[in-house]
């Protein structure tokens, strides 16, 4: 008998037949002689819904406000999941975040977990009850609703998971496991059976959006063993762990992230101090730089770019601007770029992987803008009008056909 | 300054315009230099479609969870009237039941208040927030969400005036106050200044469906000032209080109730107990009996005839047939009757009222089937088709046309 934490996200439980569903999968893993703590985000499209409705009376609400509508969604989704296993004939009990023992800190919408108090879960697996909790949500020290932000559910399970010490933490999605590509794009993508918490990172970071990051560092942090699968096709998914068996595969997946602006400064004074002073200027408005490309220009002079969510160009350039050493110097922003990525621990020994990666672009005639490079990742920078063929032919240059 | 209590029921705030205008209501009050307390209901149809949801995946859920699910309904009206509020500038903070400190007992669904500790209420005030609590909800001893049945919403309002020692406790409709009958049926109704406790209590059983019977009774206990009316319309509404100045109405109003059956059972034996016994079995359905007329019939028999609600008709004769005394005897079930009734603690001292009110029927040749009297309040069983009628007939006799 093993305790299991199952996590549905809000597509999942979208409406009445797929909460229905959703019970099936549960009991199912009850049934079968298992503890059960699940954790579920809010129907289908209610948080969008309900920001709607806040923003058709306020366009600016505190955010003190809007956590304690969002609240609601878990509020529901909960109920409902936990009337569909009493239909079942099951014994269930739904938790509110608060109710479950999540204390956060009080940044309202994008609060951390500061501890989870056990009892209430504990007491109602003791009395064998499936355990249905509302992700996302917790409770400040003022007794005021807290949410979690984005992909709060996901860690909330993790959470769950790491504190009831579970043997498994079972991350039900719309897709089948992680893909070494996306499946939707590429016609080769294979899922994958197991990969590294840290390839796992690479990937959420670089933009495959199956597993939220924070839960990914929390699940390493702990040790929580995480699957990653399907709720609508019963196959296995994949594991995410830290070590894993020896795999044929060089890469463990491709990605691509659309979400790129590459701001370029020309001209600038080739002295000390230049790039901290422009990053540090950034970093005062928590604008987060990727890749960082300097070039040795003429005449004591050099260039400098990098890239930053499209979100945050105009916001950098509004800083830049207000710099005395920028002034007379020419910025361009171009939100016309995509990040193509390649992530996988077997690369560190491999000195050959750069180059099949970068030959698989030449032949496609992809020009390669700007390149970034870590221990387990390659990134380049290309136009993004050429990025889904990048993805494919990089794909194809590294993952056996099968 | 004085500390008001401020009730909006769900249509009040059935869209964003409704929450902006109920925003202005309690802003105009706080601006006045009051403190304000303001408790909501779920907006418009909420509590009725997840229900309705609820009842999608579970035709049978049980009251534990449908609570946890219904609570979400106010969860949304706070933060989305605290949104509102803040939009025009005024600082303040929505409390859901267990914040506001609402403790009950464990009856889902129709749970009782047993206390409210006010230290987050009182603290919020301090601070000179408004507050705004969602109506309907509290917990119970196990931290479990519990809802305080229909007109929940009132009893919470009248509960946080009596334990915060209000000035007065507004409950905000969609009428301008309480009528001597329904405005929309009787031409000639009008709107009463004052009423007592008691006649708005006898009121409120007889079907005039303005204020919920239980905050009515809380009201009495606690001395808390009530005052009904419009949240469309800024006239002044009625103030409900335990004595009121001599007016010239002898009655405070007419009301009908058409969820009437009559149950008449014929030839019953004449002797001690009958109705003891038939009473107490439909007791152990709690079946809520109203009026009861016993005649003495012939050769040693008596007829019993009594009204119960249309939906316990069928249970209370099904109740019935399992007695042995009941044992062939003939049983009617009739549900075209309606109660018509006249209120007002005046009456007491007028030793011709009730001849006034038979007088009225009997020149409309409406016939009476059953009478039923207190101090207060005379109540005459008509038939439903002719109720409307007879309401308009006796108001005439009664309401001073001005």
């Amino acid at each position: 008998m093993a305790l299991i934490v199952q996590k549905f996200g809000g597509s999942s439980v979208a409406d009445a037949a797929r909460v229905m569903n959703v019970a099936r999968i549960v009991t199912d893993t009850y049934k079968a002689g298992n503890d059960v703590v699940v954790v579920v985000s809010a129907q289908g499209d209610t948080t969008d819904d309900l920001i709607e409705k806040a923003h058709e009376i306020n366009a600016n609400p505190s955010k003190r406000e809007m956590d304690q509508l969002l609240a609601a969604g878990e509020q529901m989704s909960i109920s409902l999941l936990a009337m569909a296993i009493e239909k079942l004939g099951f014994p269930v009990r739904s938790l509110l975040g608060w109710q479950a023992g999540f204390n956060t800190n009080s940044v309202y919408g994008a609060a951390r977990i500061k501890n989870i108090r056990t009892n209430r879960l504990e007491a109602e697996i003791a009395k064998h009850n499936i355990v249905i909790v509302a992700g996302f949500q917790g409770i400040n020290r003022y007794n005021d609703l807290t949410t979690l932000g984005r992909g709060g559910s996901d860690t909330s399970a993790v959470a769950i998971a790491a504190v009831l010490h579970a043997d498994k933490c079972q991350i039900f999605t719309d897709v089948e496991g992680v893909y070494t590509a996306d499946p939707r794009k590429v016609e080769n993508a294979q899922k994958l059976d197991e990969i590294t918490y840290d390839e796992m990172l690479q990937l959420a970071t670089l933009g495959a959006q199956v597993l939220n990051n924070r839960s990914v560092e929390m699940a390493k942090k702990y040790s929580v063993e995480l699957e990653v699968l399907s709720s609508l096709n019963p196959v296995p998914g994949t594991i995410v762990k830290e070590k894993i068996k020896m795999e044929k595969m060089l890469i463990r997946g491709v990605t691509k992230d659309t979400d790129v602006a590459v701001i370029s400064i020309v001209g600038l004074s080739d002295n000390p101090g230049v790039a901290f002073k422009v990053f540090s200027k950034l970093a005062q408005k928590k604008i987060n730089v990727d890749i960082i490309l300097q070039s040795v220009g003429r005449d004591g002079t050099k260039d400098l770019s990098f890239t930053v969510s499209r979100e945050n160009g105009p916001l950098a350039i509004a800083q830049l601007e207000e710099m005395s050493i920028i002034e007379g110097k020419k910025i361009t922003c171009k939100t016309d770029a995509a990040k193509v990525s390649i992530v996988g621990a077997g690369m560190e020994s491999h000195p050959g992987t750069a180059s099949t990666m970068f030959e698989a672009l030449y032949a496609q005639n992809i020009n390669i803008q700007m390149i970034s490079t870590s221990e387990i990742k390659i990134s380049v920078i290309i136009d993004e009008k050429e990025a889904d063929r990048a993805v494919s032919a990089v794909h194809d240059a590294f993952i056996p056909n099968e």
